[in-house]
């Protein structure tokens, strides 16, 4: 099997949902880094070659090359059912989920986090305002794995991957992710697996030079 | 066969984008009017009996209910097959779009035009962030409606109702659309459809009182 090429870069959130997938799932894959803070991903040729919408991740698939951490994971769920969805009703719940994550949960944390701890803007209104929304999705959050231990119930699927990307970046994180105690505990769980790895082992930065 | 019940409210787009597609689809279905302006959707039991994310729109369907409006027509294209994908390769384009439109258009578009034209908060360094974030992804689908009428290709499908459920309001709109002539023409397409409606024709609004 030709292993699965990630377009990815260590800072990216979105591209680890899909990288941690392979890694816990045991899949061969290479990463392909992206060289985001150079402007990559915003180059013509990004556009016309890789990927229209101008992001990461895109996973090539032999000669297909697939974008959206959230269609790639639900793809992927179906050709690796390790962490898929066991039927149809499950497939509509990680679905409706990874769709709160992309309206109102990853949107917000990752943007957040980019403003404050990489671009380095300081607090400003759009980071108050963006922590406010950040701050209710991880309240709605919490209080859905107060009752289970993964987003769907006994087991980790594709909703989990989807909503835990950016949550493993530590002390980058602009908001206390102690006050959501459920939350803490799902993200040890997903952490205790086989083969976890944090977001910059598992994907390339950019050295310094 | 009982008609679906749409918690909706005429000013939702992500409502809209459910409603237009049971209209269009020839299925019968009721409104239940949800009170958004009066806080009905951040009650504890709107929550606890509706949908723990707190959002319109929730689709009845039998004893469940269904919550994400990207779920919802994902389910609903499968089960109706008038605008659902006709392949496996076609639904993952649908999803890749339908989370695009979660995370990069619909969130934008949504949240500026809800400030500007319903709270009316005037511009601020948010409307100006979310402003250029919207035109910027306004473009990107754009350049992709250069090239086919819908956004999978010939036919309309669950992608373009996720994706055009805010751009029917009009004045309401804080940008310029007509700046994006493929957008503007995609939109004729869509409203030249048999049995579309504007959203305040298709869903409940709550009288002046």
């Amino acid at each position: 099997m030709t292993p699965y090429e990630l377009y990815c870069f260590g800072e990216s959130g979105n591209a680890y949902k899909v990288a941690l997938f392979l890694e816990l799932s045991g899949i061969p894959w290479t990463a392909r880094f992206v060289d985001f803070f150079n402007g990559e991903t915003r180059k013509p040729e990004y556009r016309s070659d890789v990927n229209e919408m101008g992001e990461a991740p895109v996973l090539v698939i032999g000669d297909r090359k697939m974008s959206q951490s959230g269609a790639i994971l639900h793809h992927l769920g179906k050709v690796h059912p390790k962490f898929g969805p066991a039927s149809e009703s499950e497939e509509e719940e990680a679905l409706r989920w990874m769709f709160f994550d992309n309206h109102k949960f990853t949107s917000y944390i990752a943007t957040l986090r980019f403003m404050i701890s990489i671009t380095k803007t300081g607090e400003t209104p759009v980071t108050e305002f963006l922590r406010g929304r950040a701050i209710n999705s991880l309240k709605t959050v919490d209080a859905h794995l107060a009752r289970r231990p993964f987003m769907l119930g006994e087991r980790m699927t594709i909703a989990d991957f989807s909503l835990c990307g950016y949550l493993f970046y530590g002390d980058e994180l602009p908001f206390d992710l102690k006050a959501h105690a459920h939350v803490v505990a799902w993200l040890d769980r997903i952490k205790s697996m086989h083969g976890w790895k944090h977001p910059y082992d598992l994907m390339p930065r950019k050295s310094a030079s």
